[in-house]
């Protein structure tokens, strides 16, 4: 599935190929669903902390099939730690925020997929909505029964990504209620994180799961009265 | 498709290489689907009688890539029959009650997709649903005719697994009505057997196809007389 | 895609490698796509004519794993022309009708796809349904325009195959709006046709799209009034 | 994924061949999606300018499967450079029309997905409609933005291309609101370009990803009130 897996990554980021290559084979694996087609989605692992850097993919390139060399270095500023890198993506600050406030965190996973975009859309006015009951809620780390709520927080979109990079820290850090699995951005797409790219990439599929069934739910509720079945 | 091939199981699965490949070839099939994804559903197989024992999937594994060491060989009480083996799934006495009813079961799938979920919530008050008429019904094992009825039986979701086990013992064993092919968890996804995996495999692409059947139809019989063809 | 490539044909379909290896790779292709699961559908090539001798798919094969010696030679009765064969398909006498009834077809191909058997269902009462208007009909051998109309015809299912086979030649010998390129039978799935395995492949991709067009189509149009878009 | 990638194509493309397998590898992967099924879709390379010299796919290909000789040298008029080439699609001159229209554009793709099918009917009378507000619009070319709208133009399907083709000049070359990335063909399919034939894969990734959105939505906002999610 993997192409020209002996590219070598910027000389930054030598020694990261394990970790480059599980998040190249995410994009393949996200791409064939659907969910990070165009240039959309961006994958990050934590290198390092104190100070933080993350290894972020390339801004523009397209996540089915990542090189090892579409891969950047950056700080917590979300700047690269060394000249000649690719640009990194635009929203790199939205990793960087997960990264600081969720120590035990070493990989951040965004995908943009149908379901989240519309969902993220038609539930925005009241600025998220809840899963609850399913079984499939139990592939979230620590989560031991299907008998849970999970409120899936919506932001409004925006170019201005240190703004939002704000937001979403203010969320992670609430008294109350902070985020745990993830969040939606309208129109926009899911944020997930976890421990390692494996526990991240679980997290997708969970998500991805709810939301198509949320979504699919709300159709066949609406049909059930009006169907003979 | 399989990685790791030579990876050995457990010593205690020392010689069951065959049936181990063939439900990790399932794993790899009902991912790609999306009826396995996250850490949801397991898989198993009979490898003696008299007393019971049988190979299954070690809990919290991605089934899309499972490795030969990610089985377990249990006993008729669910528990490993050796030392140092992975932690069985949590649903192992689920497999167990069905393979000491079935005498003739050599294979018991569990797998967790979107419409299984959907519909075993939505008729959940009524205990279950009838799907009728289709040749596809023929895909089970013993029916020669479409002029056939299989009622879908929905059981309520539990984290109390020994409890439900007993709930479908009574149901595989009730004198009438008894479980023919499978049954629905609610919220949480199906159980189907069978001789052999290929077998259990060729239920669970039956039911599937029949549950989704089932949904589609609802919502087209919704929008027909709404819409001009 | 295709395992086992060498297990050899039966004696009496020695020679015949090249359909029906055509014939795997679109068991495979069609089981990736969902429209032959289970054990459904049945595919055949033309052998021989004068009299008229056919390879058929040996029944209750899993389509998407096909070797190749899961392939009968039938006569025109449908029955095998030399001993020690597998049984073939319970409908080899649907694909004699059309083998006698067609003679420039050489390969006939029977799928079981959702669409199919949901559409085959929906419009019964009227005996089939009109598709119109889509350039894709031009994937239809000898089609030019869109501006056409290709009338869908549905019949009654049945384990009655010798009478089904009957009311197939009567429809495929008629006056007057003779079956031209397929047909549905009633929450079963499609029989279509072509010149070769390339022509009824690329029939059965076309139904499989007008299909899907159909269905989707009535839940859109009953949806447009309702959504603010 | 690439077949016979050795057959070699016509003298007259000799020296392109990577141009070519780059289509032939988006004729593979646009076929495993659905959007290029049957032997609809076509798609060409710029090989030069002053005059226009295009690279087409040749008329009446499976695109799944395309092979190097599949393909044909054109002028600025849709005709063969030299003669003994396979007859090139009947669409070329849409593709003519585009490249002397956008001096920027390396590459123009054709497909006919469902849901550009079903949309490009739905909106007909109102020549098209407005996708707006989605982060993947970022996905074209030049757009920095989530607040946009694209109008998705849809001409009425015909036979005569050479008159459909004026047509599209004369909305690629209008004063005002020329068309931008693309364009739908009623109940056909969707037409559109790039720099190059990466630019231009990403645009149908990009419409086919909005395209769906655009109809889900419509579905899912007509069940919202209707649903006790």
């Amino acid at each position: 599935m993997l192409r020209n897996s002996t590219s070598p990554p910027h000389a930054a980021l030598a020694g990261w190929e394990h970790p480059i290559d599980e998040l190249r084979e995410c994009g393949a694996y996200f791409h064939s669903r659907g969910w990070s087609v165009g240039t959309s989605s961006n994958y990050s692992v934590v290198l390092a902390r104190d100070p933080l850097e993350l290894c972020v993919t390339a801004s523009g390139m397209d996540k089915g099939r990542l090189q090892r060399c579409d891969f950047v270095r950056t700080n917590q500023n979300g700047q690269p730690t060394a000249n000649g890198q690719p640009k990194s993506s635009a929203e790199t600050l939205l990793h960087v925020v997960v990264a600081q406030e969720r120590p035990e965190v070493g990989c951040i996973l965004h995908t943009h997929s149908v379901w989240a975009t519309l969902l993220s859309d038609l539930f925005a006015a009241d600025g998220g909505f809840a899963i609850e009951g399913y079984e499939m809620l139990k592939g979230f780390a620590g989560v031991t029964t299907h008998e849970t709520s999970a409120w899936i927080e919506i932001f409004e979109n925006t170019q201005d990504i240190p703004s939002l990079a704000e937001k979403v820290r203010a969320r992670l850090t609430a008294a109350e209620h902070s985020l745990r699995f993830g969040y939606l951005i309208r129109k926009h797409g899911l944020y997930t994180w976890g421990r390692d790219v494996a526990e991240a990439r679980r997290h997708i599929e969970i998500f991805e799961f709810l939301l198509e069934c949320t979504a699919r739910r709300m159709m066949l509720a609406a049909a059930l009265p009006l169907a003979a079945v």
